[in-house]
């Protein structure tokens, strides 16, 4: 048995970064920015007012100094000239600053006639001025890679950056196996049930990065899964769901072999979970799920994603859990680590009674896997745990 | 001046809840649910082995017993007989349980020799079997609304629900307006600055669940307003950004007035930020945002994403804040509300020194923002703090 961290590093073996692809900038946020950007000019390109007011020599800004108003400057058109002594220049938000001036009085402290203004408060000793390069300069860089934010592309959008560099999203074909399985929409017969784990993994793999595709359901011969694996050509990352154990009906390592996987059973000290079946295959990673559905899921969040992850460039170093006081007490742990379903509000830690790893109906009213250390004490009420919030 | 809520109530008696639609479960993940979900199934339909195994008789379930197999159990293939005394039926994981069996000793625990079995291990207690329905029953519900995530999808999957009904997204219009405004990949002028509010705005909006479309910058004139405000004709909200205080430049409200608009200003109490431009024109809601990056982006955190919740059915509660220990003192606030850009890890905020409301350098490195309360007295380093996650 080898611990999760130890399984996913198995995992990170099988995957590497894929190739970069220019976006237009619109179409880029949640994709990884593969290299470095740096701005080609100067934010903001010049000395501007931040407020609208009149803009004077810093040195004449005293109440009751009285000036000659003798153009203006609204932002995208500056003012040519240049103010002298006893001069002010009309000035709006984001205008830049007319030469010779440094100061800008707000309109709220003067009183105007016609053209000429007095300062009827005291200015104050803010300029009201954003120097020019005080937000970012040329050559200031965002470093790659990153997964882009609304903010990253605000920011660079002001860089005038119109495309970037981003990984490309990597392809993870789904294929559910079984007998038993139907898609939903379909009649099952009486010995069988809807395919599921398909549907949560494809929405939890596009959340992270992925284009995910949904194939066939594969049955239980051998030409079915042959079939399945044909249409996942192309795939950066192949899975499988269900038939990864080594019971008598697990045809999917078999058939995976036939194709060129070089297979490997990861017994991992978790729960929920079963053996994991992974490999390389032709030009993909494939990875064999336990087909219980909420181990199905909970092996997307503690191995899937972080493959994607680092098949989007991001690395192999996994978010940190954060951590909560548990709501009631929890009773000692078994010797593998345990991902047991719970809500968390306000800092508190509900974990549900029911941990069985068919349960979808706990699995989707939870928000947080509380993660337990094998042998893990038992833990009273208000222990600080730690968990994944899913 | 009113407050940031006092604000959000009066911007949310300008939306109302959208029309609902159908879609695909494999395209609802991110929608929001508008009508509740029935199961119209039992999950499992029937009582299910947990495990590989042999199914027999649970008063029979003893160590050194021995049993005739006469039959198999796979997933999506049960076993048509029934198991009497001294009768086995091999099973496997996800199996209906034969008639006449109730324990299922797992196969580590049994000896096999041609078609008979002996309980070799303690079989202990557990009977392996998943009971029908004990997932979700018939009449089961999903509730209604609420934004579908990978769990909830696996659910319905598992329930058999197809199509799924959810409320139409909001469609979204983005007017940047102002003379110094370029496009990323246009060559700015020596007074102009590139529209980078509308490209973090629409990534944040579209995360939020919107269908979010930038129209054209509108130039600082009527005809230019008027052509934007067509282009937006068909949005549910239309967002300009710039233009919406009351200088002389302030071109935005006189035209929207023209084109309906029943305008209000709200002068909101909160830092960074200005007065509001709000109303509705036309079948849309209509906002002005102030046009310094920052407040551009803090406004659309406060007030349009929560507008779109509305609109989506989500309601009007806002999700609570944070909380997290200040690394490092803070002075006292001032008069308003102020939302301070700050990075949060480790359930530590740090906040930037440099919260000029021009910085997207500053946004961009931040994931948080602290929020302090009108005249908050000053903070010691470690005092706990509430924070807005961005």
């Amino acid at each position: 048995m080898i611990s999760v961290a130890e399984a996913r590093a198995l995992l990170f073996d099988l995957v590497a970064p894929l190739p970069v692809e220019e976006v237009p900038l619109a179409q880029a946020n949640g994709r990884v920015l593969a290299r470095e950007v740096t701005a080609r000019r100067d934010q903001p390109p010049f000395d501007a007012s931040s407020m609208d007011g009149y803009a004077i020599k810093a040195t004449e800004a005293q109440k009751d100094s009285m000036f000659r108003v003798i153009g203006e400057a609204a932002a995208g058109h500056g003012f040519s000239g240049t103010v002298g002594a006893g001069q002010a220049v009309r000035i709006f938000t984001g205008a830049p600053m007319p030469k010779g001036a440094d100061f800008v009085v707000i309109q709220e402290d003067v009183s105007r006639t016609g053209e000429i203004i007095t300062i009827s408060d005291e200015p104050g000793s803010n300029p009201n001025v954003r120097a020019a390069g005080g937000d970012f300069r040329i050559g200031t860089t965002v470093a790659a890679p990153r997964r882009l934010r609304p903010q990253d592309i605000a920011l660079l959008a002001s860089m005038n950056i119109p495309r970037v560099s981003v990984t490309r999203k990597p392809v993870v074909a789904l294929i559910s196996t079984g007998d038993e399985l139907v898609m939903p929409g379909e009649e099952p017969g009486p010995d069988q049930i809807i395919a599921s784990n398909t549907f949560g993994l494809k929405a939890m793999l596009e959340e992270a990065g992925a284009d995910a595709r949904l194939l066939p359901i594969a049955r239980d011969s051998h030409a079915s899964l042959d079939t399945a694996f044909g249409l996942a050509r192309g795939a950066d990352l192949i899975v499988t769901i269900g038939g990864a154990s080594v019971g008598d009906h697990d045809l999917v390592g078999e058939v995976a072999q036939d194709l060129g996987l070089k297979r490997a059973f990861y017994k991992i000290a978790m729960r929920p979970g079963k053996p994991l079946m992974a490999g390389r295959m032709g030009d993909a990673a494939m990875v064999g799920l336990p087909g219980n559905p909420v181990s199905a899921m909970v092996c997307g969040h503690l191995f899937l994603v972080p493959m994607v992850r680092a098949l989007l460039g991001l690395g192999t170093d996994i978010p940190p859990l954060h951590s909560a006081r548990l709501a009631g007490a929890l009773g000692p742990n078994g010797p593998r680590e345990h991902y047991m379903r719970a809500v968390v509000e306000n800092g508190q830690a509900r974990v549900f009674d029911n941990q069985d790893s068919a349960m979808l109906g706990v699995l989707a009213v939870a928000n947080a896997l509380v993660v337990r250390p094998p042998n893990d004490a038992a833990l009273a009420d208000g222990a600080e745990i730690s968990y994944l919030p899913i």
